[in-house]
């Protein structure tokens, strides 16, 4: 078997169609991974996510693992055991979360929202009051198996008030919303390429500031993963260029593309196209009788799910799609397995005319046409 | 900055140069990782890995990160705190399993050799007696850091007898020498795609048999590392194709591809094409009067350390090389840094042309042309 090309429009929760110029920059030939050119290209990569990621951090920089690498980087960096951790739970990941936390060491404390709704400020003060010596509070900001964009700023205050660092998911959210890593105080941030930054998966961009870098050099511990092992990740993109792993060099050339690709559109002109894109689409689902599960103020642009009404076949209908049209979109998980879709418009997929011939398609498969 | 071709011939320790034909795998247009075009891939890519592993394990498959993340599944799946592990030390590499495996928990037991030496059978056996209760025997197949072979026969046989686990580092082994995995009874064995398999860094092949998944099965304590826990990764690998992580979908593409052309080739072919061109290599070099640093008898095909007189400043020769030739070639490690040059005839780039061109580039350089 070759492979080759299925002429897939992915509307999912990701991995996202990828722009041409994307795909070209990962068939460029290689080269080494000490080579001066790639050193040039990683200081670059670094450059840019620092403008998406709107920090000055020095450490920031592309994992070589996919979105749940970096969720991994930051919890067994930061981590020791015993160190109590506040986990918010309100979809899949916040509970990947949860049992990435236990197994960096952490005596978990869990904040837990039904699935579709935000987690509350209130609810975190009351679990940093009743435990002593927080380390760190951690939450996701777009949950990806729900659609809930998760208000940050309180939470974000409410944590260091409380002396614990502050860490975010933003796998689904950087590119597609704002992600303000200084301005909010978020101490560590990790994400994924693979969603709205338009990048095939493979990588994790990942930042932490000085405050949570201070941590990490100061364990009493080595970091329990060498792969992941930021101590000396940080030598290797840094100055010292110091070799720790060959690099990924193709993924990281496709990084590079995306977000110069992003850049040049601006990031708030991406968080237009995403909000408009995303606002025509659940107004439309709304006009078909769909339900939107996510509570209304808190929905994610990039990231929609929406539930049909008993006695649709949602597998079929997506199967349908699927071979029909071509189009990707993702089923519900948890609760909402067999019963809801979950729509991404992530990236180069948040496009206009993406949104408007899936509307047609659904129509015609749910015979509204 | 645009990404651009730096048309770079890749004779260094990995990444090598990639064929056209994977270069064109990377860029094809994503589809999903659930999409049955996608599992279908993965079940080839499955099945072609285990050709190349020589194995019928069923448990075979491509971890989502460099070859060091291959190193780092074997070991914190296979090991518990406090398990006792023999490391065969005669390198970097093998310094790094020692690392890598005290990380995991391990009560590690090193048998050391000098850089440039393969370990001897009876150094291991010393070790066993001396050691009650080992769990694993651990050693690397080809040591990128000085290009010696590693005798594997022997070591596998007294790791058996001694009912030990038999763990294998064939990072830069695979697909360029015999990796007979069955045929050793090899119980654990990761490689990486960017050496003699002839795909871009940031995958790593694993194969574990049955006996070791049994080991993984009924461990006591969860796998450290939720990203690598082959518990949940062979699930998504497996029938069942429960989700995991969104794997790095245009990777695995490239490793099919690679795949399929080393097949097409043939391994035993491969096999031969590597040996004659490291052949050719490293007469010409002792012609030159250059020394090899590995042992004879023992000397890679696909990896050769060729140390230079004192008085040659290596690194500026190496750096004339890409300036003048668009050659990389990789500087020494350790005790060979600053004298040596690692030249690497891996995958894609073991070919007749390639020495010829290096050989007289060098004898230039070194003005003996």
């Amino acid at each position: 078997m070759h492979i080759q090309s299925q002429n897939r429009l992915l509307l999912g929760p990701g991995p996202s169609s990828v722009h041409p110029e994307v795909l070209k920059a990962m068939a460029t030939p290689l080269v080494g991974h000490l080579d001066p050119y790639f050193l040039q290209v990683m200081s670059d990569t670094q450059g840019m996510l620092r403008k998406v990621f709107q920090t000055d951090n020095q450490l920031t920089l592309a994992m070589s693992g996919t979105g749940s690498a970096g969720m991994e980087t930051v919890f067994v960096n930061l981590v020791e055991p015993g160190d109590r951790v506040i986990v918010c739970i309100a979809g899949v990941f916040g509970e990947r979360m949860k049992d990435v936390a236990e197994r960096s060491g952490a005596e978990v404390i869990t904040v837990e929202t039904p699935w579709g709704r935000a987690i509350e400020p209130d609810q975190v003060e009351k679990a940093l009051k009743a435990t002593p010596g927080v380390k760190a509070v951690a939450i996701v900001h777009a949950e990806t198996s729900t659609g809930v964009r998760q208000p940050l700023e309180e939470i974000a205050r409410l944590a260091h008030d409380y002396g614990a660092l502050f860490i975010v998911d933003a796998v689904t959210s950087l590119g597609g919303i704002p992600v303000e890593v200084d301005k909010l105080g978020i101490d560590a941030c990790y994400s994924g390429t693979q969603k709205c930054l338009g990048a095939p998966p493979g990588l994790a961009p990942v930042t932490l500031n000085a405050r949570a870098l201070e941590v990490v050099r100061n364990r009493t511990k080595k970091v329990q993963s060498w792969y992941l092992d930021l101590n000396m990740i940080a030598n290797y993109w840094g100055e010292d260029r110091f070799y720790h792993h060959t690099a990924p060099i193709s993924m990281i050339f496709s990084l590079h593309e995306a977000l110069r690709l992003l850049l040049d559109e601006g990031l708030e002109n991406a968080f237009t196209r995403h909000a408009q894109n995303g606002e025509l689409l659940q107004s439309e689902l709304q006009k078909m009788g769909l339900e939107l599960f996510a509570a209304e103020g808190f929905r994610l642009p990039q990231l929609t799910s929406v539930v049909f009404p008993d006695g649709v076949n949602e597998g079929q209908l997506r199967k349908q799609l699927l071979e029909e049209y071509g189009i990707e979109v993702g089923g519900g998980l948890g609760s909402l397995k067999g019963r809801a879709w979950r729509i991404g418009l992530l990236g180069y997929s948040s496009q206009k005319r993406n949104v408007v011939l899936l509307l047609q398609a659904m129509k015609e498969l749910l015979g509204q046409a």
